[in-house]
């Protein structure tokens, strides 16, 4: 099965110019949806994982499948005033202005193996920004995955050090 | 094993006066959280299944689960402008003003059999709005069931004529 079949592309969404891979088909099957969750798991070749962490919001579905699968706790990273209990915050650059995202501050433990996971690598900001997070709290990174990377932008650039890894290239 | 224990009380979030129920910790444990599962899918009394749809955005997290525990596929209910191809949308009253919910216009298929899910069962009137928006895409709701109910606000009123459950009451 070709889970490429399941993305669907989408012009000028969120804006003009701007091609959007839309996962809702392959949320939407069920066969194609066990597949990607399988191939991703194996990415960590049985690397033993505590924590996933799944970025807002598209990385909440995959995200906490993975932690289903690997038998670890879930943990959303989220935009400001979301999360309702004390947290920790990390700003990173966009082309135009900034965006700040955060994570409850006991949602991690020191030592804690994590995986991180989002839909879409793109400039690799926002990825960055959460490997902060993580590392903040005295979490390991053992992986960064995503469903789909979209090399022209070399966001592997802004997370290099860490095991990045995704289930189809643009 | 008490799910209720890893629900966290936060005062006066998102604003003054309002009690809200904290469901990281929930996410975050693992037997808590499969627990959860378990109880949510046995409310369904082995009934079938074809999708379940996840209300934006702690709809998301035992929303896909549960659309991998049932073998079903997965619809996100968003917010308006995030969902990225042709959409049906239904508007719904706040306490001030109103708010707009969205899904994929072929998310799901006449006669299908529909699980609504959300995190909370308030006042009801987001519920009903995304039941408006299943039955306008021709699917059947089997039941709507959420984590939570706060009783005192009668949201059951606004879902009448379903079968509604919820695993903790407020």
């Amino acid at each position: 099965m070709k889970i490429e079949s399941f993305i669907r592309d989408i012009q000028n969404f969120p804006k003009e110019g701007i091609g959007f891979k839309d996962i809702t088909p392959l949320l939407n099957d069920i066969e194609a949806r066990k597949e990607a969750l399988k191939l991703l798991v194996g990415k960590l070749n049985g690397q033993k994982i505590d924590k996933v962490v799944g970025i807002e919001s598209r990385g909440f579905f995959f995200g906490t499948l993975l932690a289903q699968e690997l038998n670890a706790g879930f943990v959303p990273v989220r935009k400001p005033r979301k999360l309702p209990f004390d947290t920790i915050s990390e700003s990173y650059e966009l082309e135009y202005g900034s965006d700040t995202l955060e994570m409850h501050i006991d949602a991690i433990k020191p030592g804690e193996k994590v995986l991180l996971h989002d839909d879409v690598l793109a400039t690799g900001g926002t990825a960055a920004a959460v490997c902060k997070l993580i590392e903040r709290a005295g979490g390991e990174i053992v992986q960064c995955n995503f469903l789909m990377e979209l090399d022209f932008l070399n966001g592997k650039e802004k997370l290099k050090g860490y095991d990045v890894q995704a289930l189809i290239h643009y």
